[in-house]
């Protein structure tokens, strides 16, 4: 924050608040209420949180807990703020940082966070999205060993799945049996699920479940999200119903070479661009007639997406203790597309994977 | 949009661009990528969105779908929106609205917003809260028939709860055991489930399961917001384990009275404020000592809440179509608090309940 020229954090998402206090819940699904963390440049955060959150609060490492009774419209937390920065910055003066940047949001009515940035001034408010993303990005031990719990869950179920799938089952059905099986296997919950089945492949990777029968020739990709405390796996597995095209084949082999060339380049001192490329080569080499999602693989931890993208824009340089996703996908022929993915580590030397590595040849649905 | 002076409006968060559109994806706990519709005064709305959910927006009933290659976080959508407002706005005068009001948040970066706002001046960029919340708050029956399956599901799965229920489970076993029997009755997904038990009473009910096996004398409550087609249910049942304090029966029996005196008084030109002090007043006579949940329910439909709130600050005249919580919720003793929901819509005459009244005693689990 001092090399940021940052007097004070105000923080505002669910992944924000939770990081610096602990504080989890599913209660964000409720957009009513904001909730409020400020991070001093020395001393502990802050929670300013609505007063429904008090006792779930103090079950974490805050002290100071400042609370109102919201629903509230005329006053959302507002002049708690106000007065907790006059303390914070007795002479008026000072940056107040927000994240404002890529990939952030402002969860609290805009007319509200006007309100405040006009009681802050002279104070100002500026961006801390970089101080936030830095942060983040590394992850610790203690939330690589949850991804990792996770990761293991979604691989042990994705392996058993062939098991329990038939031809004629509906996507809806496929969707349901997954989900059930994490369950049993210990997820507290599979936030994200999408895919699809189609002939010769899927055409979208982001729909919801369709009640249509699965037939042979179909191929289908489950791409998961799902959580252990509050952490994220990543990642898809693709399955042949019946026999396939050769095409799809192929793309399948494209996508499982371009991850392997993730593999080898995923190391301390590279470039999220120099990642892309080397897996761009293999896809373009295997015919890739264009990539929809828009990047190949994204940092991962407390969201399903987070800081830095496989993409060539972006010049993170790799560290040790980023989590990954490697997600090399391809449109292989007019209106399809195959998308692989695994989760890893960046460690000295060769990253650690943290999803079980896929088969290479899709598992066959009978 | 004319009456409030508005020539188009600018969406951008999950269940606007859904209402408008049709657009349903789980891909929105990506928070990587903005989405944006823009609803003319006249015509169609025209999305403007990643070029990853293409695919799935043409399934909708939009006919103008511009997409942009995202991430792209130099202009994530920016520019396509500036060319879309010179269209929609030739003289470059006009007022965009943006909600920005009670519980609206602004689903982008803070700065990409920032840069729109300059870009579309002179045209100015106005609070459109009240045109969102006028059409979100009274359903279709379209709606309603989607609320009422998914208060089905939930009502038949917290009938049948207490069979697979016994002294000893831990909070986290029986979490698990709700959610796949929500998936088993067809529910899409248990989104929200919070709870917890404890001796005499539970303190908090927003935090996640704890391992803690229950004991005899505790009581549980399970309050969930299961989801079918995009569409919540958002209710409550407690349950007592073994013999449970008087104290809790009392508070159990005044919860249910309040409800009924809510079920009483929901009646079409009735001001959520009525509402609120119809049921207050019996919690108070029941020896309410306060409410941290701070209302006594609220909108419910595409979110787990909405607009209005059952509060004394909420002058909100109900009509028909309206479908509410009814949420009366008391500490009895200290620290431990007594919640009861049922969810109901707003009809010429007596409401319809969505959710089959829970039995005035608390169900015993042994």
């Amino acid at each position: 924050m001092r090399d940021g020229g940052v007097d004070a954090l105000l923080l505002m998402t669910e992944p924000e608040v939770r990081y610096f206090t602990g504080f989890l819940t599913p209660f964000w699904q409720s957009p009513t209420r904001p909730w409020f963390v400020v991070v001093p440049r020395e001393g502990k955060p802050i929670a300013v949180i609505p007063e429904i959150g008090a006792v779930c609060m103090q079950n974490t490492w805050i002290d100071d807990i400042r609370t109102w009774p919201s629903p509230r419209p005329d006053d959302e937390g507002v002049s708690l703020l106000v007065d907790l920065f006059r303390t914070l910055l007795p002479t008026g003066q000072g940056d107040v940082g927000v994240p404002m940047g890529p990939e952030t949001s402002l969860r609290m009515p805009l007319n509200d966070f006007e309100r405040l940035r006009d009681a802050f001034a002279p104070a100002r408010v500026v961006d801390a999205g970089a101080i936030i993303r830095t942060l983040r990005m590394v992850k610790s031990e203690a939330e690589i060993a949850k991804i990792r719990h996770i990761c293991t869950i979604a691989a042990d179920v994705f392996e058993a799945l062939p098991q329990h799938l038939h031809i004629g089952m509906t996507e809806v059905e496929i969707f349901r049996t997954f989900k059930t099986a994490m369950l049993n296997a210990g997820a507290d919950d599979t936030a994200y699920l999408v895919g699809g089945a189609g002939p010769g492949g899927y055409g979208d990777i982001i729909s919801p479940p369709s009640t249509r029968p699965t037939q042979a020739g179909d191929v289908l990709i489950l791409d998961t999200g799902a959580v252990f405390d509050g952490y994220f796996c990543d990642f898809d597995r693709n399955f042949a119903f019946g026999d396939v095209d050769d095409a799809v084949k192929r793309a399948h082999t494209t996508v499982y070479a371009a991850t392997e060339a993730g593999l080898a380049a995923a190391r301390p001192g590279t470039t999220c661009a120099e990642l892309f490329h080397a897996m761009n080569a293999v896809l373009e080499a295997g015919g890739a007639m264009g990539n929809a999602v828009g990047r190949l693989g994204h940092g991962l931890g407390m969201q399903l997406t987070e800081w830095p993208s496989n993409a060539a824009h972006d010049m993170t340089v790799l560290a040790p203790g980023m989590v990954l996703t490697l997600e090399p996908g391809m449109t292989f022929t007019d209106g399809k597309v195959m998308v692989h993915e695994e989760n890893i580590i960046i460690r000295d030397g060769a990253p650690e994977l943290l999803s079980r590595r896929a088969p290479a040849d899709m598992p066959i649905i009978i």
